[in-house]
């Protein structure tokens, strides 16, 4: 495997449709489908948590209904096994709660002509927000 | 090489170092011993850097000479090759200048029983600090 040249449109391209799911409470469990069954992992809000049903449990457990998100900052780096790292920078509000802002790092991995979420890093930066 | 149980032990010794020399302006060019001459990345504030030299550039550059630095969360995730992905969330204050939030992920690849930085993303959340 070598550097994917396209890394900064897959990690665009990657942002842009995980959030589309993510931000619609009814194609949230599709998200399934970015991360493997057995190694991908997830830290949110502080929780770790490994394969695809842990992550998707939390992730369906979230009760919001209505996000308002906007990207500040999507940075991608290519990886010499062919993945790519992302990192968002954005800001976030869920139902009628305050915006706050947030950063989320992915590492994608390539798998068959596309690419699954081997790493997920969510933090709602709340004391960094005054 | 599998998964390193230590991650997040060597995710906090790591970040420790690092700012231990990069907020010490006559320790600060040893950083260039923690980045592949080659190979690393670095995105600093959307300005994309390959190798320590040019790295170390960017780093050498930076005028101010105090820094107070305040670390809010460190996640930290094995990575299947023995790596560690660590993402960093904080606030940093330059000389007189307000205090910002900044977010900067790392991976270290293992080399001879250490880690270097293959991979480093520094923002500074300027627009997402309101």
């Amino acid at each position: 495997m070598a550097l994917n040249p396209a890394y900064e449109a897959i990690g665009k391209g990657f942002v842009q449709q995980y959030y589309a799911l993510f931000d619609d409470p009814n194609q949230r469990p599709n998200l399934a489908n970015m991360y493997n069954a057995e190694t991908s992992f997830m830290t949110f809000e502080g929780i770790q948590l490994q394969g695809a049903k842990n992550i998707m449990e939390k992730l369906n457990s979230l009760a919001f209904q209505k996000i308002n998100r906007m990207i500040t900052a999507v940075d991608s780096q290519p990886m010499f096994d062919g993945g790519v790292l992302i990192n968002v920078l954005g800001r976030l509000q869920c139902d009628e709660d305050p915006p706050h802002a947030y950063s989320q790092t992915f590492v994608l991995k390539p798998l068959g002509g596309s690419f699954y979420c081997a790493h997920d890093i969510f933090r709602l930066n709340i004391h960094n927000s005054a």
